[in-house]
């Protein structure tokens, strides 16, 4: 017997940061029943952020309503916060769905979308700030679970994320099976993967780094919150 | 000033474990100076174990001598551990290569390409057993190293691979970098990362779940060790 099918969307845009999205991918995809829908505007392949090349297979009205939804993040989230099509999409599915997971700055576009006003999330530490600005409840933590809304911290989070929501909709076992199956039993080389654990000098230069992308981003936020709501 | 060009190659096939290749990238993209070939034997857009489209821009040979070529595992690897033109540029890029990284049962190809005899390999610990039958010295860590050749265990291990080829090629100070970027501190919601630590149940489904392709797998290692070599 078949199980029921299980829909899951995860949202594409130029410049995505690609492991947010094939991260939760490689896990949500193997959920019992799962259909996955990777989605965008149009089925044009789009490049992430260091050129990968993906392509959407729907758009996004040629999806059912899903029970999960995942929102990547990346550089190309300053474009997606004022793109009323996809925040609509968003907004939408979020309405219906059991489970939304944002990954990284993913988070952003949540917010943009008005999913995040009173709502505990977080975000990749380098746009943990804005958070507050979208009306969130900022929290310090890898996977932030609100209701129908779970976020995960920055880009390799999303892996954790997924792992919590494949639990969540199908229990335990086949969250430890899928880890099980991925060996995710991680040893990273350094203390290095949170601005509290890594060199300072290592933060001072990534900070600067990032910067112009994170300044443009609170333009961005400034301008969306100021917008009239329909 | 730019950094003196990297040219880093991930290979592609059908039924590749996209984490496999994906994790990887995400990291070594990133490098200073790296220039990213997704090289496969045609540009044709292939499909990972679970349908994701990815798209190879270069073909075997159109890439120039790689400094680190990135092999990925998956169930595909089954047919290519039979396909001679791949294993000849596995072969002919890692004479020259700075680093082959090889994640998952990628290790599998660099075997079948003849690459392991005597030299320290790990892989997807449903397939470690087979390394022995290539020549390899197998070993149960997350990241082996002997000489040029890097491999990594089951899918994720690509990620913590790829921040140890990172550092090994441009220091602890990039690997630290890029740590913090992709805020690679991860907590694994489950302790089932690996057969030692997974609960007996779900390891003995998910043995029984993979049996059949390992088992194919074993077959085809006898084939391959058994042809003439040139």
């Amino acid at each position: 017997m078949s199980p029921t099918p299980l829909h899951i969307g995860g949202l594409l845009f130029e410049q995505v940061e690609q492991l947010d999205f094939t991260g939760p991918f490689e896990v949500l995809s193997r959920l019992p029943g799962a259909v996955f829908y990777a989605v965008a505007k149009t089925k044009t392949p789009i490049r992430d952020a260091k050129g990968l090349i993906l392509t959407p297979e729907y758009t996004l009205n040629e999806v059912p309503q899903l029970d999960v939804l995942v929102v990547p993040g990346g550089v190309g989230v300053n474009t997606v916060m004022e793109d009323e099509a996809v925040l609509e999409f968003t907004r939408r599915q979020a309405a219906g769905a059991r489970i939304v997971l944002s990954v990284c700055t993913g988070a952003l576009i949540c917010g943009a979308a008005g999913l995040l006003h009173g709502r505990k999330a977080t975000t990749h530490w380098a746009s943990h700030h804005l958070l507050k600005e979208l009306g969130a409840r900022a929290v310090k933590e890898r996977v932030v679970m609100d209701g129908n809304l779970v976020s995960a911290a920055g880009v390799t989070s999303g892996i954790d994320g997924a792992l919590a929501v494949a639990a969540l909709l199908c229990g335990d076992e086949v969250g430890q099976r899928l880890q099980l199956y991925l060996e995710y039993s991680p040893e990273p080389p350094f203390a290095s993967g949170s601005p509290e654990t890594a060199p300072e000098d290592v933060l001072k230069v990534l900070q600067a780094e990032i910067g112009p992308v994170v300044a443009e981003r609170a333009e961005i936020i400034r301008r969306v919150m100021a917008r009239p709501r329909g």
